[in-house]
């Protein structure tokens, strides 16, 4: 086999651990110097394949590739940006072999989520297709954890450990304070449609540190009287209680909460914020004095927490991608497989990117209790093996000492921009 | 001297290591048999002196009390309760001095800001006022770091810690998502009137990881023009911002940019929410995508990510609170005193509680660059060592392992309820 140039690039949300898996290819690609040249990463994602604006990995040193694996965010750049189909866009498929070729390249790994895997799907058909050979492999991430096949993925776990942590610390917190002053407690939580973000503050109470928490799923449609009076309850019955609200939660007619004509005090619409109109409505229809937060950023990039699962995991299917690229595999991703709970086992397995590809994976509804507001025993044997051991990054006066690549251009070799 | 018992109170708002000071008081106490006889804490602050609600801490282990130090929020319960004056609620101070008679009470220890050390230096007084010998000292504790004398408050390091850090992750994470989607990222800090927390966000950014970080103080009246164009000065040039506006921001007039007309029991406006008001501006003025967090209590709960020259140094105020205690002070509180910032190099003081109570610490104008929307190195220099080192908590299932005190009450001796 000729040696062959590999393109990387990273798609999406970031997380605290995608540059994990980034670490595992370049790591991985640098042993095998017979199949593979050099690692060329796309300057925020597919966007640097198209505008040939490609990093040469090759020119990082060993300790700052190996710092990829404690660094959180996208060290590439990411970019929200998904490709069309063969038929209406081919111009950018036919530009994408153009450059492919101009550098040499018969590797494309492609680290994302459900978009992302489709458009590698679409970018592992351009050897039939366009008759380039090029081998496709698609590493996943995302932090909403609903890639199908794959038992969890990768940035997942991270936010689960952060959001657990965080709802237990809020509420001892709030607990100090519920005699005289805030009752309420209120988090949002990313996860869009799927609940498994806002499943893992459901982790923050456990046997030995039981907490008074009500969790709003966007499985389950939201019942505004049912959730006063579990609040309610929990207030009466704990003197506080800890919310955990999806940014993802609708009302009966599939509206989202958070899209609700609210207004700021410049008379903007105020957008995201569904914690805000859930604390507000506890003090009108309730009484209690309220706190709210919101992590947004701040859960999916918290490296300095991350779950020692979710890094391992990160890596490995970072350097799985480059063995089955080395094993001649096309279209396909390496998926998490859970050999066992208890003690959790896992190993990689394979999975066919057209089974994964636009396919959402929701939280089993066995996951959910009875009453929609929390985790079952089911959920909770799920979850806790993804938070398991704790991966601090190193520190450097007093905040982690993470990593800023070079990030040095290869040189151009086409004429002319390509408009995007 | 003879033997008597102590009474401990947490007050205000509670901290990542206000635990860690009632270690040193209960820790240094149990040394000192000869002089003092139990501790015994007040269950949700100075309410539980009032209402005879005690807890005996002498039963519980050790191990319990030594878990205190890292374990964040108010073990015993805090309150928002503030003694008035002596002459205007005399039966306050009697009841008071009836539950400290009936339980032999000789040593109060006062854990607050600075509304308390208002209170705790009107109980100290109540010696001479009205005949009842009493040693009253009190412990600093805010995360606002607006005490006076004291070179730093505990509680604040940690919270800076966080922030730093936080400010730091999150903006890795917009620089990698800012080519095609969010360009700007705003988080709101607590702090009050005082920037110090704000100020802390600007640690995100030092040599060798540079970062486009503009703060807004309350110490700065806000200008929105000027605001506008630094923004979108950062996005040319860096392709994207990080913003930090504190809660206690207000505009020329003095009025909070964030004021939804809420009050807390102490009159004070309840703040929150001017992180989605700003990030609204920046898309309506600029045209930037953005994404807005507000941390609140995270933040201030946070000791999974403690500075350990904090958590020292909240440890250190409560046993020398004894210590001063042991030695007969009255009416007075330890203090860091700061000998040197590089090597940092601390000591304990002791302030009068006269010139500590009700006198709020601001941000030294030299701490503000000449723009107002950032730090100087004299900032840089006096943050740099409050958040230094970390002091890990002992992890269990993924979480970490925090303790949850028996908190067994005292048997009441008084006759009556008390209405507070």
């Amino acid at each position: 086999m000729a040696v062959k140039n590999a393109f990387y690039a990273q798609s999406g949300g970031v997380t605290s651990v995608i540059n994990a898996s980034a670490c595992g290819v370049i790591e991985t690609a640098r042993r095998h110097p017979e199949s593979i040249g050099k690692v060329y990463a796309g300057r925020n994602g597919i966007i640097g394949a198209l505008q040939e604006d490609l990093i040469d990995t090759s020119l990082e040193a060993a300790d700052s590739i190996s710092a990829l694996r404690y660094t959180p965010s996208g060290a590439f750049g990411s970019c929200r940006y998904k490709l069309k189909g063969l038929d209406t866009h081919r111009a950018q498929y036919e530009r994408l072999i153009e450059v492919f070729k101009a550098h040499d390249i018969g590797y494309f790994f492609y680290n994302g989520g459900g978009d992302s895997a489709d458009t590698c799907l679409k970018v592992s058909q351009l050897s039939s297709a366009l008759g380039y050979s090029l081998c496709a492999i698609h590493i996943p991430k995302t932090v909403d954890n609903d890639l199908p096949i794959t038992d969890c993925c990768p940035g997942f776990g991270s936010v689960a450990k952060y959001i657990a942590t965080s709802v237990r610390e809020a509420s001892f917190d709030v607990a100090s304070m519920a005699k005289t002053s805030t009752k309420i407690f209120v988090i949002e939580v990313m996860g869009r449609h799927a609940g498994w973000i806002a499943a893992a503050g459901g982790l923050a109470s456990a046997p030995g540190c039981e907490l008074p928490i009500v969790i709003l799923f966007p499985e389950v449609p939201f019942d505004e009287a049912q959730f006063l009076a579990r609040v309610d309850e929990m207030v009466k019955q704990h003197g506080y209680c800890s919310i955990v609200v999806s940014e993802g939660v609708q009302d009966r007619d599939g509206k989202f909460l958070s899209d609700q004509g609210l207004r700021d005090a410049f008379g903007h619409a105020q957008l995201g914020g569904v914690a805000p109109l859930i604390a507000n409505l506890c003090r009108e229809k309730l009484g209690y004095k309220y706190h709210w937060a919101v992590a947004d950023y701040l859960q999916r990039a918290a490296r300095h927490i991350a779950s020692k699962t979710d890094v391992e995991q990160a890596y490995a299917v970072g350097r799985a991608a480059v063995e089955l690229a080395l094993a001649g595999k096309n279209a396909v991703m390496p998926a998490i497989v859970r050999t066992s709970s208890n003690p959790y086992l896992w190993e990689i397995g394979t999975a066919e990117l057209k089974d994964v590809a636009n396919v959402e994976k929701m939280m089993p509804p066995d996951f959910i209790s009875e009453d929609g507001f929390g985790i079952t025993e089911a959920c909770r044997s799920y979850l806790l093996p993804l938070i398991e051991g704790e991966d601090y990054p190193p520190y450097r006066n007093g905040l982690p000492d993470y990593v800023r690549l070079a990030n040095i251009a290869v040189r151009k070799k086409l004429a002319g921009e390509f408009q995007i």
